[in-house]
């Protein structure tokens, strides 16, 4: 295969086993699985978590639960949920997808609900946003308030209420093991409160948490019905500097090509930049700003990367390209032609910027096109 | 013009000023224009320069160069700068863009000399990348024993020198015009030694100069022959920031649905996200970091946007949330299902993330999709 482009491998052994860890987790205690694909993006790939029992799946725009169950696709999903608080402009498009497939939208404000009870004419299933401190979108255990009233609304309406959803975002910034358990542990008082509060009268609801440091790291969810973490499939260095995963856990890697080299400032310069990673920053341990960290690509293209013991990182990102500050051994090593593999920051802003993988087995794998 | 999601709008009558304005300062000082399209990547935007007498064009990559000299567009142009230094790997098709039309490379180090005069067969231009300070690529003027020995090896291929092509970005990163006019100046200072020293040797040599900052804010190109900004045709709150432009010359706005809206924190959030924006961050006057910059979106679509008087601000962007820190103005005046124009940190990106323009005259503009 000849490349001469950046490119976004992709090791899907390594997929597997982070898919089948999430999965066995969810088993042990009793959780509904529901992975988030707006990681991937991808139909292909999203069979693979069929192999693991997963029926049902979340993802972050209507765009994509249309592309996810679009008929052109031999999959068909139990139900989908849109973990995005609904957008009243396209109720239209909610309607036609709710008349084919069994769909959850999300509502993160009661202003929402005159449009939704006037415009949706399908059977659409609704989780309320709940707001457990990310301070994103929905609504604070203080302001039960709302949640009274827009299941109040929805009495009269095609809506049907399921649960409540949250995302703890804010454990992704997380410094520590104890910062993470503190933020899951807030996260779980506040969906139990729910729960005791309003199964009597709804006593299928279901209470569903999603981010991915809580779901790799925390082994208690008392309380919790169903998990969606998306970001564990690839992982990224994000997700290592916080501790929810190892380097060798990371299932994505981009290769660029080598284009020139510095002595003086032992720097590579290579095809890829913010066009193909994304701009997603983190912090080596001394503080020092980096995009990526430099992995060594194995000879046969089917046996993937390993992590060097010397670190090289990305030190910036331009439109195009990626300039590497290199250890002794890379820089020695490598040669102007040659491919250099690069663990991205964030797996899911630079999949979503390559739009294609190919795997250590040589096939490319499509995503979602906008 | 029913539109659902995030959109990128386009003023053409602020990029032709733009164009206009960049078009006869090259006049004034005798230089030639090339701009670079990397920034908006779109064939029927590349035709807008052609009004002002554009002839050549700068591309950050060979994909990029292939598309605009595809025999599909109208477009002819005289020749074609590849800006971005010479991928080895690319032989094959150098040569086979080669052989169509005037193609100039760019060689920033001597490793790529044994490589190049093997396998280019076509007649190839090259520029020497010089480095002024930036340091991201190029030879700096100390090392100019690596100039003689690139002009050395090229004399014996088919390689033809055509002049020294500099970039200094690092006025991007600029505090104060000050800082601006000593990156320029010396820029100014490497160009002219060198076209002194080679001038009798390559009496057709030219020098090239490209960031937008100096571009746009200098008086003085003496030893110049050559300007290729690119982010001017849009610019942007980076290039406010720096002084490069004045908020009414940014000729892109997002323009975002509103999604939900928290009074407590006085918040608005959008669709429109790092997938749509990019992550690239600038800081307010106290040092906050943002996003982008609301812009007051006008009722009829064609008059476009307009600043507003009290300031909201874009403080934090996930894969698909944009979340709005707004003024009492537009927190009281928006709703749920309006649109929010908002002004990118960086066009170049943005455009880049979006594939797509609408202009005021709800015209869709397609970009080269990768």
């Amino acid at each position: 295969m000849l490349i001469t482009e950046p490119i976004l491998l992709l090791d899907k052994e390594k997929c597997l086993r982070n898919i089948k860890f999430m999965a066995e987790k969810a088993v042990r205690h009793n959780l509904i699985f529901r992975p988030h694909l707006k990681t991937p993006q991808s139909a292909e790939i999203a069979k693979w978590y069929k192999e693991f029992g997963v029926t049902k799946i979340t993802v972050s725009s209507l765009k994509m639960a249309e592309y996810f169950a679009s008929d052109g696709w031999t999959i068909n999903w139990e139900d989908i949920t849109i973990a995005f608080p609904v957008n009243i402009l396209q109720t239209d498009r909610i309607n036609k997808l709710a008349s084919k497939i069994n769909l959850n939208i999300l509502i993160a404000c009661e202003d929402v609900m005159e449009t939704l009870n006037k415009e949706i004419t399908s059977k659409v299933n609704f989780f309320i946003k709940i707001d457990t401190g990310y301070h994103r979108s929905g609504i604070e255990l203080k302001n039960i308030e709302e949640i009274e009233s827009i299941l109040k609304k929805a009495d009269k309406s095609k809506l049907i209420f399921k649960g409540f959803l949250a995302h703890s975002g804010h454990s992704y910034n997380a410094k520590s093991l104890e910062e993470i358990q503190a933020i899951h542990n807030y996260s779980l008082d506040v969906m139990r409160e729910l729960k005791s509060t309003y199964l009597d009268d709804y006593p299928d609801l279901i209470t569903t948490i999603g981010d991915t440091p809580s779901c790799s790291l925390m082994e208690n969810f008392e309380g919790i019905d169903e998990i969606r973490p998306g970001n564990f499939i690839f992982y990224d260095l994000a997700q290592w500097k916080i501790g929810s995963c190892s380097l060798d856990k990371i299932a994505v890697a981009m290769s660029c090509p080598v284009i020139s080299k510095n002595k003086e400032r032992q720097e590579i310069l290579v095809h890829g930049g913010g066009i193909h990673f994304a701009k997603d920053v983190s912090s080596l341990e001394d503080g020092t700003p980096y995009y990526g960290l430099v992995v060594n690509l194995s000879d046969k293209f089917n046996t993937g990367w390993e992590i060097p013991e010397s670190k090289s990182y990305v030190r910036s990102l331009c439109q195009e390209h990626g300039v590497i500050k290199a250890s002794d051994e890379l820089y020695s090593k490598v040669k102007i032609g040659d491919r250099i593999g690069i663990l991205p920051i964030h797996s899911c802003m630079t999949a979503d910027c390559m739009k294609k993988y190919y795997t250590l087995a040589e096939e490319e794998i499509n995503m979602l096109k906008y």
